[in-house]
């Protein structure tokens, strides 16, 4: 099934506010809970409504060759849907663009069957959307590699020669991932050892960061010792969220000699609960940038596209009622795509299976006030950033930090909601 | 209910082969499937024989307060009777050590009911035990943390300062995690350039290596934001494994800065089948490594235990009969006790989850002949070790790996089995 034409704007009988993130063009994958003691149950966004999957299909309405008669959508998460692959995402998604336009009687002339199935966002509480298998964390923005080189190791390196040949990545924990609105605990731990004394800081972490970044959650994946091809790595993509990789700097300086950041980041992460399919996202292509030295041939794609996603980070200061934006950047500056990050994962012949996630690391773009996370607006608390009637260095107890991201198509959106944790205090 | 002493030696009516690591004291925890298109069930172990415990339960032997009715022992895999913590273990351990002793006629006289439930090793094959949730890589071994930092490093500061004050660990990948027996194919990956090339080298790895490691199975586990205290952390743990952390140090080398190892190790890691319980564990305990300094406050344990496990690593070189022991070392040299571990793993309030796994890191021993990886043993490849009629810098195509460990107590042993994997070719 073709896209529709932007010219003929594809609308929905579903009334959708101007500048909605999620008009029928964009139709993200979410699960939900009515109030009250109701199980999860897998949606789609329009407008200010969920559609509610389970309903959809008790009608009857996947009525296409792969869906029908599926119970991927009578699950507590997406997972079954995510291993069905691209033809179950493709279907899904061309039933219910149908189904919602505004031309098509079966929901918009059916009262009842409307009400069951389409559920006021103020109605519902979003959940994690996957089970999270595995989680890891890549280091693909050059502009963010330069300045976290740049503040800890001094100008003569700043980008170590092996970022250039390869996505480098660490393996997260998956236990920690928390849906958008649930809160952060400030993390106690340890942290280098001040003035005289040779014993290290122990306490409630004095440097605790956002990190603005995206991840792809994961469809079929591969077997054990089966890599992924790189022109095929797009099939294993089912979408992208945005991700709040809370990082605490004490704690994480401390520890990460050898081995890498643990503790520092374990404790949260935070996505936003709507999945922007690729499919949406398609409209918004563009070149990746031009990568010097050219990649190995396994990681030499054919389609080296990244995807223009204008993003930005709000803070709400503790004690204040606005938000103030502290940074925006856009997803295209990434380095290594989405795609070369799988299927470098898995060269090795790592497995990856539905719902594992991976995210880009933090999406810092060229210019000062596009980076990132706090560590690079603030050259690591050398510097404050005005928030609001009020200075950071880093985030403060009470402090909530809303990312949000949305492609301006012609016309419409295709928006990502937001991605919001707010910070309470360490325990005592 | 109390341990069966020393003095009196419990026997059961089950045959137990001289020297064999599952008699009656032991009585470790596994999955296995019986030949065949078989769902996997959980047993323990005694003698040549696996003692299937939904058979057990279907016979209403599980007539404790905790297991009587508990669908416990008919899944799939242990991680609902780990989350039942210790109550359960310990009612499970009771009710076995009965209805398997000498002198209880309930499984010894009925026949019918034996076959059911006695299953020989040789008619099944074990499987992974649990689904693993989260897997953590400790280093723990001061041992292991010299030789390493003396090999890339050199002699000035082989441990880092912040090791002593903090168990370093990073998060490893759970999904390729594998039983043993699970053939272990060589990965390609990126390795250092070599020669004039500012390219990296690409291809199979060439410096394969295995790690001597144990891993802790984690039972309740905490909510996120909650640390588990040091003194209740025996409580979440319900025993451990052989494991063998196979590690590309190609790869991993060119691949670590700056997060940490990544692709050089989550291509396999592989765990012995059979759980062997802290309790079963019990009579083997010692005083672990003084610490110097004294650990922060909240890693200071009443109980400051190691388990006296001798561990060996053996090596069958492809196209050889006879398998050569290659280091002896023992667990009791851990310098950072699992309980350590545990409590530091969750100290920023990360979440642990039932069938959550940490390892120890490389067990290395403080005598060359005690290392336990060939990157100590052959110093990084400048020395060959001799194994049976060949020498060896790294492992080679063909090559088995087997660990093994025993406890010695008094007429009986509590053994670990053996963690096996042979090396095939890398893909072409
Ligand atoms: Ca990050
Ligand atoms: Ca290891
Ligand atoms: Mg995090
Ligand atoms: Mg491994
Ligand atoms: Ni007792």
């Amino acid at each position: 099934m073709a896209e529709p034409s932007q010219k003929q704007l594809l609308r929905s009988f579903v009334e959708v506010p101007a500048g909605s993130h999620f008009p029928i063009q964009n139709l993200p994958f979410g699960v939900f809970r009515r109030r009250g003691p109701q199980a999860p149950r897998p949606a789609v966004a329009i407008g200010d409504f969920a559609l509610d999957l389970a309903a959809v299909a008790d009608a009857g309405l996947f009525d296409g060759p792969v869906l029908s008669g599926s119970p991927c959508f009578h699950q507590e998460t997406l997972n079954m849907f995510l291993g069905m692959g691209r033809p179950a995402w493709r279907e899904a998604r061309a039933t219910l663009q149908k189904i919602l336009s505004a031309d098509e009687p079966v929901l918009r002339d059916n009262e009842a069957l409307r009400n069951k199935c389409l559920v006021p966002m103020s109605d519902i509480e979003m959940v994690l959307p996957i089970t999270v298998g595995g989680y890891t964390d890549f280091f693909c923005s050059v502009h963010h590699a330069r300045n976290c080189g740049f503040i800890f190791r001094g100008p003569q390196t700043p980008v170590m020669p092996n970022w250039f040949y390869l996505p480098i990545a660490y393996n997260g924990r998956a236990s920690s991932i928390v849906v958008s609105g649930t809160d952060v605990i400030r993390p106690r731990g340890q942290g280098h050892p001040t003035g005289n004394s040779s014993a290290p800081y122990f306490g409630p972490s004095q440097k605790l960061d956002f990190e603005l970044e995206m991840a792809a959650i994961v469809g079929p994946g591969n077997e054990l010792g089966k890599p992924i091809d790189i022109n095929d790595a797009e099939e294993h993509i089912f979408g992208l969220t945005l991700m709040n990789d809370w990082s605490a700097r004490d704690i994480q300086a401390w520890e990460t000699i050898p081995l890498g950041p643990f503790l520092g980041k374990s404790f949260s992460t935070t996505i936003s609960p709507w999945i922007v399919t690729l499919d949406a996202l398609k409209p918004f292509m563009c070149d990746a940038p031009k990568q010097e030295p050219e990649p190995l041939p396994y990681l030499a794609e054919k389609n080296h596209i990244n995807y223009d996603i204008p993003l930005e980070v709000w803070v709400k200061p503790k004690g204040q009622n606005d938000a103030s934006i502290v940074t925006k950047t856009n997803f295209k500056h990434l380095y290594w795509t989405v795609t070369q990050q799988l299927t470098h994962h898995t060269i090795n012949g790592c497995n990856m299976s539905p719902g594992d996630i991976f995210a880009t690391g933090t999406l810092s773009g060229p210019e000062p006030d596009s980076f990132g996370c706090l560590l690079e607006l603030t050259w690591n608390g050398q510097n404050e950033i005005p928030v609001g009637n009020s200075t950071r260095k880093y985030l403060e107890d009470g402090d909530e930090v809303i990312l949000t991201g949305c492609c301006k198509g012609e016309g419409y959106n295709v928006g990502f909601g937001t991605c919001n944790g707010k910070v309470l205090p360490a325990l005592p």
